[in-house]
């Protein structure tokens, strides 16, 4: 079944797109000369595009670099990086593919962080043992190719309630209509949150650190007449709060907590006791950006 | 914080992308008048583009089909279609949102389905018992706006694995390569193919059918000289195989299982241990076309 | 912070029970010789009891087998041993760790087959090509100490469901019940069953085949008036047909599916249109055995 | 197959174990009246034993409390009861079915909270928006019988490390060694600590907070000679703190970071750089009790 080089022209059909790369791979950075150490958690994917068409081919490696070469390439950059964002180490990683392989025409790095941070200990921190902080991760994409670099950054799993201030009605009611409409619900989500950079360079981690807490401000802070509603304010506040960013991208569940209907048992439900539910769930998108 | 109708004009940001839709509606359908009856498990999940703006602008949801009034959609002409296949359920699913809803402007389904079958009994089937058949799903996503209809059909966690006549060798060696060549490896991994088809209608299940055998039996027989070739080469004889299709893209997963070295234990790996892993693990994507 | 050899006389608490091994370690077998080939994917655990507790006060590790021993062990024992089944080889592991250590008192092997089969092809199958052919997974645990042996094994993950010859009716209605009685309800569940052997010899895989089958014919085959009663026929069943089995558990998680109400938009549902539900689900368990 | 009441009588096989329940039942409570408002979110299990074995044999319910009515339950006693500790509401919830059901003999609630806190606001916390902060979640399992009551309490998944203070040496060298020793590695875990009570009534919150803050403070003060050494430490440092607690039980995974090779690529890893592996993993178990 081994083919020749010849082998493209005489097939009916075509290689349209073509890319591949290592997943999954975990990092684990400690940086032993800070002051105080600092502990790092990282798990990165690499995807190159390039001039790979022959190994679809035919079989032909010789353009082929190893995903396990890459993957010796994320911890080796490890080692020399600071790490000190995820950012800067996944363009640093990116530009490292461009650089070293000539036919790599486009490098995408993934990265999920899991946030931890020291211990504390009688109102300090200990200075060389870490938890898991919070639950949810930064995450960021980097895109480099020959022309240009593109950077986006994002929070997941980011879980949030409010108990007030958050309203639905107003909407088409028609024949596939039964959902009541509501001046006080529960408003219950999970933050996805990406956004993109008005040039390569920025302070990743501030930037990070800002959105996070302007988006948790908003959430917690607005009234909202609909989850659309609320995720348009959420990102029309980190444009305002972060001029770095160019644009967000918010992905919001309607995690319902529907009210447990009390009356059967001859009482009533004073707003107070909620069936969570996992499945299903509204999804709601709004991408937001500044005007040009 | 209630703003109005004049909100956006005043805004500094702007709304560039937008939709919504309700995620994770299970829905069981059993047709007993069919000889024998059929049992169908599926997942449904509903995305609307549209004139929606105002919604997230200024909570204004007069616009707003309310994602319980999707899901009640979703069982209602769940109930009505015979659901004989996944994508022409979808696709009426789509359309229904268009047509009920002027300002709609593009619908996509999303649809998983379990394959169950009939649990079989002393040499025959039992007519109304059923077992859950595979491990892998059959998927659809259909998206339908005023102009065309594009309709994605896929398997996805299709677990195989060979034990001979893959080899990988050739690759590039350099100063981040510690990887040696091999001539016989293991190559396992789970396929995720999604194709697209040449016109709207098809018969969807006969296609399902063939590519499924088709990219099993390319994967068994396949002399593999990298992941890649044989992606190219299951692509390829699925386009053989089935007329309808345009385009198959998949995505291959590269679960490696690395040889055990026993040579510390005064043996010898005659092939035959490995060391299954989950990660980290490459990750290999083609797409391919029919020549035009 | 380091402690001397009594500190276990000055503390004020005690170590009660104590154990420790390696989990998760997956083990992929090829053997060559056979005609043809097989292929084997398990997931194994030990667990190790004995003279530890130096470690738990002192940090004492003379008497500790590191857990990468137990991994290494697992994958020689996994080179020297057929493997033709899961409970003969962990049989041998664990008496392997009572024999090389006089101070291990009793040790429990815990394992996880994913069920592979030969690619089909034009009517025959593939030799060397292998597809995970089921969803639900084989499942042994070995307890060996210096008194005896005790063999579980079991099925976990069997998805069925039946569409008719299911009613539950005639339950306790107080106060609490909204729950209407029904005559004709879907059945669906996902078996886990567990059982153990009369004598620690039997064949192994055999018992396992004739289980699994009876336990899907009878849960066709049922008229169920409550899934209890299903899960006790199954469990006698199994009885019935395997003499090598002593004691046989189940686990029924009752995956409800719920009638969707068409009424609202004018139609009706004849027991055709379910909501799929996965939480919450009723927990099912019973423990059958021989009369003496 | 219907079968009369005398079927057990004529059997051969006999139920020797049975119980049922509800699962995942997911409950959001607000106390709108507390100041400021509380948000809990908690998922519970029901488990009843009792007189139920004419349902296992003959399909007879009469004894049978519907599982859908446990899960009425669970609502109509989350609004009656302040949920202030999941401990006292599952203390409530076994009683109310062994008082309520003369023919339950046993009843056990297991009780899963996730914690959330009030999303901080300029220095404040926003008294009615909520945030999910920390990984790991509390647990409860409450056993009522009509002779005694068992509490016990823990937490699960709470993720630490160190990145000193941490060997593993002088444990057993023979020929399924290969392990090195080592004077200062990571040790990272994911703390599963389960507690029980000298007597059923104790603070259970404080409990809690002080048993959480001395297992996370043990773990980043130990000088850890082992995982099992560690282990006992953080066991004996709550029983230290905790006199309501009689004894507690802790699982602690060894989530291995391996120093990755840099030697190949003309570097050295100065104990900086891991690959964090997700399996296999050791795992340690002990159980800590006061001397009598």
């Amino acid at each position: 079944m081994a083919v020749g080089k010849t082998k493209e022209k005489t097939l009916s059909t075509t290689l349209v797109k073509n890319s591949y790369g290592k997943s999954v791979v975990r990092l684990t950075k400690v940086t032993r000369s800070s002051k105080p150490p600092t502990w790092k958690e990282i798990t990165v994917e690499t995807e190159l595009f390039g001039d790979f068409a022959d190994c679809y081919y035919d079989g032909d490696n010789t353009k082929i670099v190893a995903t396990d070469s890459m993957r010796n390439t994320i911890y080796i950059l490890g080692a020399k990086h600071s790490l000190d964002s995820i950012e800067d180490y996944g363009i640093a990683l990116a530009k490292h593919f461009l650089s070293e392989y000539s036919h790599v025409t486009e490098a995408i790095i993934r990265i999920v962080e899991n946030v931890w941070g020291q211990i504390p200990l009688s109102g300090k921190h200990h200075p060389t043992s870490f938890v898991k902080t919070q639950g949810d991760d930064r995450v960021a994409a980097i895109l480099v190719n020959r022309k240009e670099a593109k950077i986006e950054s994002g929070i997941v799993n980011l879980n949030v309630a409010k108990i007030t201030d958050s309203e639905f009605s107003g909407f088409i009611r028609d024949k596939y209509t039964t959902l009541g409409e509501t001046s006080d619900r529960i408003f219950g989500t999970t933050i996805d949150a990406h956004w993109k950079y008005k040039r390569p360079a920025a302070n990743f981690n501030c930037v990070y650190e800002t959105a996070r807490k302007v988006m948790l401000e908003t959430f917690a802070d607005h009234h909202s007449l609909s989850a659309q509603q609320t995720l348009y304010a959420m990102g029309d506040a980190v444009l305002e709060a972060v001029d770095d960013i160019e644009e967000i991208s918010l992905i919001l569940p309607n995690l319902h907590r529907l009210t447990f209907d009390l009356r059967p048992f001859g009482m009533e439900n004073t707003n107070e006791i909620f069936v969570s539910t996992s499945e299903p769930y509204g999804t709601i998108k709004g991408t937001i950006a500044r005007k040009k």
